[in-house]
């Protein structure tokens, strides 16, 4: 690609298309040129977030005033509220059929309409979910390069699936449990109990039990890996301990056959030695303050003699590797961009 | 008990001692008369810890100087490190057969030699082992009441046990994960990068991945509780992330056979409705701040019907309930006072 | 005293309200006997504060519907907003004339009527402010012991004035810039970016530059102070630091003639070695920790041979000495009990 | 400069060292060609911190086995500990005089041998002192651009002497008094109760009192802006706040004549417009966080109409415009770079 990439961030004033932003402006291979935001619409995101006073940016300008046919973007991010992103999506590929799409919500993450029902409702386009390609970079590059429409994995299944998949891709895994604990960005810019720094600042809050959305996606994206397709009911737990940002996935697997350290080692070795941000710890997990701020996840698993089971750990900044700068490295893959660019 | 009785801490200048200290001199039927600390001795205790300035305390005495018999203490608490309480409680039990101890190392919390050997190395007296009354209060209250040494539960045990008691007495349990997360003050009086702000403060750290000591005695409990004592497995994660004092078990059962939201809810409210310190939740599990300080351990358990497994939580104060409080409610059985006292 | 002192706590279900409460359940010669809180009446109080459960203790009921002469107080906590009081107390003495009153907002604070007006607007009973005794136990104790009313002072003031008190009654204040810094419970039950961990938790943030409120309190009780009642300007700024609990004034004072570090020294002594809740160090000021959760205030005062400038520091819990101990403290004096009843 | 500059870090395996090699890595104009560490001699920069891993760095190197002729460095940066530094330049320069060099250490910042001795000791090169400029880029960017030697300013003077710089230059100050307040990374990597989370985390913490080291190096440019130079006393006090990254100077001035709103806002206005990296706020100062690893300092200044004195802040972050990015900024200058490259 020579000239830029013409790119537009739809919901650019929360704090996920903020995010994109700070990237895609370190970024040497694209171009911001739309910034959407509807009720900030007129503004310049400077007003919104002050530390851009300093770039060259469009102005916060409301969805339905874009004049699409004149901008000619190459991609767009949707960092648009759940539920919303469909329609959105739909219709701005009437307008630029041409258009690659990285979307944000969850909208597009899960394949199968009857699970996405269970657990969102139904579904208003189920005739674009299967366009949708699911991207956890790490998982499915290669119909990542060619997709026209990306879905951006969850924070805790990129975490959850990259600790697991060599597992899953052998076959390993008889019944998972994993726990998930999560800085309070996680819960967004909510101002409640659950962010208040005298309430969350000395706590450790489940929430969700037996309830959390991101099951099924990381239920399907196991079946998927596994080589028979076998269906898992996933046991998923989250967290919010006080910190702000960073994930961790513990991940805790009954195995179908017993599995030695050493075929453990080289498993996980084979699956991630060639990657560029997934780095396998040898002696002992990683905590997340070692990936802050980076496109990284650190992954370590270990074989427990006692038990039998295999305990598996994925680190990420959950507002990275997590959201934005996963965005940002699918981005350089349906680009035929160097995956790490604007990413180190 | 129409006097004061009076009592010993061994080990008063650490952080667990001192705790004691400051429960005993709220309970209105305890007297505090010797301290001990050998590095320490032969100064006042507000040298260590100013804030007990105003109270009326004994000087802080060597170990090895100490006059037993003209004393005459009706208990000790032995705050000292792990490995060294066995010689000491054998001796002093010499001096005055009569005294009553809780210990709160780790040295008679497990009954089965070879377990202990397995995970600790060689017991250097099995023979008193076996005297010694596992002492988490609510699952053997009498015969904590009747007993001449106690074993103070560590305070991981204390919050899995709890939280997975009433299922393992209905013989339900057929495996169980537990992962638990707490506050700094679990790594103790260290100065290193597990406890340095600028590193443990933004963090989420796992630590002693497939090899954490206190699973040989929450499995050891489990079988006691369970009717056919049938062994289990226990899969045991413990991490730390960024609080001070806190600590909460999340604990993942997979059941014998199904179990059903009204059956698990009636369960749980006949083990713990009685329950002076246990507080069972009905809607959603506990935060640990809502414990912080107090006795108390909260409880909360559901049936997820998805995956068919229960999930159970214990939230509790790692440095109160999880060590001296409990410890001090022990003490209240063994001298017949209201367990409540000097506890609320 | 012989039977306990009929106590009741207006506006029960803020954070103050409970605070109080708290420490009402733990002091030996008072009963709670009415607690108010319009919008959760009829609510028991562990409604709103579960930790309260335990406890018997009388059902929230709105301001309107109490029976004053039924109940027969001997003393109510006024823990109201800022500028509802007058009226309230106003009203309250009407129906009880002998009944006392602690008043925890700021409406009796200060005594000057034009200065009332400069930082607050009019007062709605200015013939009242002239009764009200300001409440800093360790200034004005023998005019607490006999007042009707005692205006609690506020977390700011409490911590600046002790700090400053020895310093002003030898009339050597010639100027004073005071920096005080709080943690965020100062801010109270907010949730806004200002107490949104991750915004504030690892922030520092001035607040109310040249505007806060609380100075013409220190002034007017520094000019009490002072041997000829000088007036100064005292400049006084506020921030909030990334804790919970924890208030630190650091006062630093141009002197009206030179002061040395031993005439310093025993300034302080004389005004402070009878105190039962201040704390004089001799080497070095105090963290806020080390009176967490006490009513003690620690006060540290330094002789600066560089600048000739003394520099004097006070660190309490804003939420104890600094709001609801202090006001217990100040009941223990109105009702001639021991000064440390129910307070350590 | 055509091709890329070639730097050396004296002192690479400390904190300063590792966020100096980390800025250099994203700086288009330079290559880093040299790292000591002595104590890590011979091994990899990786070892010592893992997320150099991606990066091609050279190894780490004993001081005294380097080859300067051989290397022909451009630029030094110094990041040793302090008083060790004068022997180390003068060794240097006598090996390749045209070398440049950016000292982070404290041992050429103060230009007066009489002050140095009082604060540090005697200065063992009293020689190369004067040859030394002061490293607060805004204050003496020219000097900075010609200078061999570059004393790179401390944390404490860049926030105070930027708040403070428009009123020195107008001759203003007659008084002033500094309380700074800093996150726990201004500790440094120490492990004692200053860092414990457990101690630091809830604390704010005032330390050494009437005797800090900067305050000879803030009086020393105070006293070079003044026009005629006068010189002043500053109450400097420094506290240490629960946080990582971050510093406030709260300035607080005795004017030498009445200053007004208008007059003061017109003064920062004039001092800062053309500024890069100096944000100047017309509302409210700013928090740390808005500065958070950015070479900005944010500054705010008002006029206290009550008091006649004029509040300044600065916020920077601590580490990088309190240390390694205002030593980028002075390396762009030194080589006639824009002031920008690398640090947005």
């Amino acid at each position: 690609m020579s000239a830029k990439a013409k790119i537009g961030v739809l919901g650019a004033s929360g704090y996920t298309g903020a995010e994109l932003v700070r990237l895609l402006l370190r970024h040497p291979h694209v171009e911001v040129a739309l910034l959407t935001a509807d009720r900030r619409a007129g503004k310049p995101m400077a007003d919104v977030f002050p530390q851009f006073a300093p770039f060259d940016l469009p102005p916060l300008t409301a969805l339905a005033d874009v004049d699409w046919a004149a901008l000619r973007l190459d991609l767009v991010f949707c960092a648009l509220p759940h539920g919303t992103t469909q329609e959105v999506i739909s219709d701005l590929l009437k307008h630029v059929p041409s258009m690659k799409v990285v979307d944000l919500s969850a909208d597009f993450r899960i394949a199968d309409p009857a699970a996405y029902e269970r657990w969102y409702g139904e579904h208003p386009r189920p005739d674009l979910m299967s366009e949708a390609v699911y991207g956890l970079t790490e998982l499915h590059r290669e119909r990542i390069a060619g997709a026209a429409i990306v879905a951006n994995p969850g924070c805790y299944p990129t975490a959850s699936l990259l600790a697991l998949a060599p597992l899953a891709r052998a076959g390993l895994i008889a019944d998972v449990v994993i726990d998930a604990k999560q800085g309070i960005s996680g819960a967004g810019r909510v101002f409640d109990e659950t962010t208040h720094l005298s309430m969350a600042g000395e706590n450790i809050v489940p929430y969700k039990v037996a309830a959390h959305r991101h099951t099924p996606e990381i239920e399907e994206q196991l079946a998927r890996l596994d080589p028979a397709h076998r269906e898992l009911k996933v046991q998923f737990q989250a967290h919010l301990v006080p910190l702000d940002q960073g994930e961790l996935a513990s991940c805790y697997v009954t195995t179908t056959r017993a599995v030695g350290a050493d075929e453990l080692r080289e498993m996980y070795r084979e699956a991630y030695e060639e990657e560029p941000f997934v780095e396998l710890l040898a002696d002992a997990p990683s905590g997340v303050l070692e990936v802050r701020e980076t496109n990284y996840c650190r992954v370590f698993a270990a074989a427990d003699e006692h038990t039998g089971k295999v305990i598996a750990f994925g680190a990420i900044d959950n507002l990275w590797k997590g959201t934005s700068s996963q965005a940002v490295q699918n981005l350089n893959l349906m680009f035929g961009l160097p995956e790490t660019a604007g990413l180190q």
